[in-house]
């Protein structure tokens, strides 16, 4: 069996960190690894397993080593400069970064949801963003068996998912709380983040949403292949530390009964269905934490439409939402 | 002009406290206040402006005195049993419970939304739901304007509104993230809500739906007056101490501009239009808390139907969504 040698960009980031989770546990071929980031970050060092890394500065020539993969996440600015570097070197790259993800020549893939997809790149291989890739998850078997006609995100979001700082402005909300003496500036939101719902996620656009309702709804599309499906989102950052909620109106074609969106569901690869209200069994974002897969609750008939339910879909959105799924990605292109 | 003497039932919870708030700063005529409580609390003081009053406890001869009317806020099984005793004495009660509020001989009532329904009453005038009276606030001057269809909400309630056990179960749940050894038991969630989404907010009922979310679809459907209208709703509760926020999205009959929407929201009786996204600005719990208005952002058109729009919506649910509210409809009364 081969063994590969892999590159992680971003290693010190919050997504990098756990993608160095997943490897370990994942155990793959890998024979070699070399963790990168900013000139910031380089000289630290990473632990991994029983190995202790140092972490070298991305440059240029860093891809002039032969790698088989490299998982990136260090935003967008660094995929779009770097990867085509990694690429030209024949090094295959599986990005976390928004910078490639509706580009036509580059497949966006959860592996559960698009498996085939995986080996039609030209050297990059995206990763969709974390709030899509918990929703199709769900809604994929749902739309081959039903067929999806319109749908209606509205998410509560982590804010882990804005990284380190995100964590930060609320860490340091929860100190203030407690210490009225406590001065602290907000890192990454534009407000405080604790005791607060922020309905803003990336940059706005011109159209009235934001970067984050429009990547869902155009990844959504992409990944389900249906350029023109009905999507509308609304999205929350809200005081959580990990794992995003969403709450999804979601529309069939075709009439339908509840329990065989049940046993679709149920049968859904990567998919936990945990809806046992009598009991209060619902997923929450405290349990969660800490799963690869994706959990699906409070499944309801939404009866003010001819075929519609509603859905409470809860991820890791550090796991499956992008260090997971990465890892996923990368473990299906060794094992072809 | 005449002095009213007025009862308040519950005046040591949450709801009760801000009403004593929201008469203080209303100065109605009002020349005698009573306020009861549980045998629990009975016996408390209450300041009121300059003064101190002795809460009495409730008991079935406490409207053997004439009051003119009564704001209850104890609870449906008190609004149950003691308000018929205060209709029988001639005091009209308003009533922020939820006993009452599907009663059809019972008009349910947010005054900037259906004022003349007040009027409609034998002796008893229900107060809303918290969550039912942000979102009629903004959808009334729409459904007048362009006819609405359909609503699909998705909420973010505060802990406030589960009363004070909820908000112990939120500040222990921060004492605790602070000092590990910190020990508490659950006041009032199946769950800790510090760092955590609950999809369950009042019991769940047989079809899957909670209560709440069965509230606020029959709720919106008795104010705006239309008794088949197309609604579905996921309630949440998020960590976060007061004020609601609801996604709301809203399919209309007829055909719209989007200025036409501003127009008509800037202009509805007790909203707020906060909705500058170049600026960052929109509304957000934290600067909502105090308000007695319903805020208004993310007005956008919903491009996955031909005439939807989404909107954020948020309001002080323990001002507006409940003791304003209340206050209001008191005023009203005063008023003829």
């Amino acid at each position: 069996m081969k063994n590969y040698k892999l590159a992680v960009v971003g290693a010190t980031g919050v997504v990098g960190q756990k993608m160095i989770d997943v490897l370990l546990e994942k155990n793959l071929p890998i024979s070699e690894y070399c963790f990168f980031a900013s000139s910031r970050s380089a000289g630290k060092t990473i632990r991994f397993g029983d190995d202790v890394y140092l972490v070298k500065e991305l440059t240029e020539s860093s891809f002039d080593e032969d790698f088989d993969f490299a998982l990136f996440s260090a935003g967008g600015e660094t995929s779009l400069k770097y990867s085509p570097i990694a690429v030209k070197h024949g090094c295959i790259v599986i990005d976390n970064s928004s910078a490639f993800r509706m580009d036509e020549t580059v497949p966006l893939v959860v592996p559960e949801v698009n498996p085939d997809e995986i080996f039609n790149h030209n050297g990059i291989i995206a990763n969709p963003n974390c709030s899509t890739i918990q929703a199709v998850c769900a809604l994929k078997p749902l739309d081959d068996t039903f067929g999806i006609k319109r749908i209606v995100y509205s998410t509560y979001q982590a804010v882990s998912g804005a990284g380190s700082k995100g964590i930060h402005d609320l860490e340091n909300g929860i100190k203030k709380f407690n210490d009225e003496s406590f001065e602290y500036s907000l890192e990454k939101f534009e407000y405080p983040i604790f005791n607060n719902c922020l309905p803003h996620i990336d940059v706005f656009l011109d159209n009235g949403y934001s970067k984050e309702e429009e990547k869902m709804i155009n990844e959504t599309r992409k990944i389900l292949g249906k350029s023109n499906l009905a999507i509308t989102a609304t999205t929350v950052r809200v005081p959580v530390f990990n794992s995003h909620c969403e709450s999804i109106n979601v529309e069939f074609e075709n009439g339908f009964e509840l329990n065989d969106v049940m046993t679709v569901l149920n049968s859904a690869p990567g998919v936990i269905v945990v809806d046992d209200i009598k009991n209060n069994a619902y997923a929450i974002p405290t349990e969660v934490t800490g799963h690869n897969e994706v959990f699906v609750s409070r499944i309801r008939r939404d009866f003010s439409v001819a075929n519609g339910i509603n859905l409470w879909v809860v991820a890791d959105n550090i796991r499956k939402g992008a260090a997971t799924n990465a890892v996923q990605i990368l473990e299906k292109l060794m094992n072809t």
